[in-house]
């Protein structure tokens, strides 16, 4: 069999990343066309392909790299804002299209992915590498046994310091600067709520029906700049319309909340906040901890935490999800702690194997409109406002 | 000078507790009166009172309790319902006031609290314990001191496991049974609000503006019933309008945001989650951590957590509030890790000297505003709702 041939779209940190850590040194497809709107990241895209041992051409357009007949399947790592312009691009091409994440900028982007798909059906899958990370999945096992009973509020954030990325987006060409400069948003909503999206079966017997989004001042970047960026002209007074935390709350079909926040501009420490509450346990990331329901009162007591902290890693012997028992006896590979290589995996073997992709199009709407939203719901003083179902009533099949 | 006469309303196991371990043995006052509802509560506040070389007429309601000329200031340790009756009454005879935490039934109940205070000018305390707890007062004192920069967001939530108390309600004549079965609400907000509202500067300088509210299904009581109680016919039946957890998200004057999580409902460990974020550092409660910004750059990294969770107890001994300083080398006594005596002391020692109480009717009134506006906004969809300005302006002076 011939091996799928890849356009490799958009080679930023991320892409170039993801090209040189995973794709290719998984061998699973051949890299055969690249391109980026900076010449000498396509360029070095094309660098990387050739000391693999491939050959990719250096395409000067994405267009051109889905018109490329070699290509069957575009791996979109662009800027955010291109992300759905290239989506659709290639699945009226019926190139398949692994699309990374980002928050949607309407609703209308969501529907045309989903419409375009359902014209199309070209294969499409939603690059969400939190949906394979180990706790997640070993949480979503959990979940599944029933260890936590009924699942009642789900919570998590992107918790990360992009202060630098951010204020640097200049000189880094970096989308993330123009997008804290005119959005106020949950701009990322996806990492913390894709795997919050499995476990709730949302477009699969549930949805989510609404949402409120509050978003605080801009300080963050301001005091920044102050510090580390003195003599930045450009920046010195440039207002950020984007808040340092925005709190989003949704509520779903069968009456869980969701709770998700953004948190990119304030120092801390990385967290992805993930937290699971049922009727007979929770995880929480925070403390990397398992509490399950027992003859223990709730009492007010701080002694079960202070000894019982990252407890978690001891259930996992027992139910880490048996893709990562199976990941973790071959080797774990590449960045983010696995996640993106297990995702690649996967996508390779749907795409290749005609399987269905486990995190869709329905889902990649679904959660990208939640940015869409907020910033509606921010706009008009954190009104509630209503998801539309991209499912079309398929949901509740 | 003759001791503060004190009479004691309410004695249930909040009232017994706060009698037994901290208002006699502190001796800064006499109890001189108890009552009750229950006769037997009654009657063992008053062998308390015995036990502890006092004398205290047993009367049969609160207004004989005001009534007694030997009572020159009530604690009102009773149902949260009737609180703010008891507390009007109280100051309309000029009878100080140190009121038990609860949250408002409506705006009208924090309005007339504001109102009669004014009328009469009676010293009125809201008994918020955890504006004196240890770490609450070591983040405020780290914060006047410019450690965390500008404050941005702050978090708290009132995580206590409560399905035994509110399902053995009726066994143990509780009120939170019958406020669980009939509201929907941020039914017990002050825990986790009055430390950050202290912060923030809320009533001086600065005011909430508006909140939502979103609950999730109630599905954690009728779990635990259908283990614990399968037997109780009066309960089988009940539908909880209470949701297991309610997100509320508050914005303030100034552009910080607030968010506060009631969660009593589902199996999990104690934790008031006080969480502050500034442009230079930030306090965690759920790591008990303390980040300051520093030369490390916000990276994909779960190491700084796992190796500095719990470092908070490191930063006391430079940062402890100087009353709990003092506290420390005085020794620390009663309950919940010695902030119900440091209120006391405090409650006391400004009665009895003429200074203005710390945690006022304006406090009282804004903090337990959120109850009834957690309500309105729940009932509404989400809809955001507005805060009252109970300073009438002051807050701006």
């Amino acid at each position: 069999m011939t091996k799928t041939g890849i356009g490799f779209i958009g080679l930023g940190a991320r892409g170039l990343s993801l090209l040189e850590t995973v794709v290719l040194p998984m061998k699973a497809a051949d890299v055969v066309a690249v391109c980026d709107p900076y010449g000498d990241r396509a360029q070095k895209g094309a660098d990387a392909v050739k000391a693999a041992g491939g050959n990719a051409v250096l395409e000067t357009s994405y267009e051109k790299v889905i018109q490329n007949p070699a290509v069957d399947a575009v791996i979109i790592a662009s800027a955010w804002e291109s992300h759905v312009d290239i989506a659709l691009h290639a699945m009226r091409a019926n190139k398949a299209v692994a699309m990374e994440v980002g928050g949607a900028y309407g609703i209308e982007d969501c529907w045309k992915l989903v419409d375009t798909y359902e014209q199309t059906l070209t294969p499409f899958m939603f690059l969400e590498n939190c949906c394979f990370g180990r706790r997640e999945m070993m949480v979503l096992n959990m979940v599944e046994q029933g260890l936590f009973g009924e699942i009642v509020h789900c919570a998590g954030g992107y918790h990360h310091d992009l202060r630098r990325e951010i204020t640097f987006g200049r000189e880094n060409r970096h989308y993330r600067l123009r997008n804290y400069t005119h959005r106020n948003a949950e701009n990322y909503p996806t990492h913390e709520l894709g795997p919050i999206a499995k476990i709730l079966n949302i477009n699969h017997g549930n949805r989510m029906l609404s949402l409120t989004s509050t978003a605080s001042k801009a300080a963050g970047l301001h005091t920044y700049l102050q510090e580390h960026k003195p003599g930045d002209e450009n920046l010195k007074n440039t207002v950020f319309m984007q808040g340092d935390v925005v709190t989003t709350v949704i509520k779903c079909a069968h009456g869980e909340t969701i709770t998700l926040t953004l948190d990119t501009t304030l120092p801390r420490f990385y967290s992805r906040g993930f937290t699971v509450r049922g009727t007979k346990g929770m995880y929480e990331e925070a403390t990397d901890s398992v509490f399950l329901d027992g003859p223990q009162d709730g009492a007010y007591d701080f002694t079960w935490l202070k000894n019982q902290c990252q407890n978690a890693e001891t259930y996992a012997a027992q139910y880490d999800h048996p893709v990562w028992k199976k990941y973790l006896a071959d080797g774990v590979q590449g960045t983010h702690d696995g996640m993106d290589w297990l995702e690649f995996k996967i996508f390779f073997d749907c795409l290749q194997n005609k399987k269905p992709m486990p995190v869709d199009v329905y889902d990649a709407a679904a959660w990208m409109a939640v940015t869409a939203l907020s910033e509606q719901s921010i706009a008009l003083g954190s009104m509630p406002v209503a998801f539309p179902d991209f499912t079309r009533g398929k949901w509740v099949l």
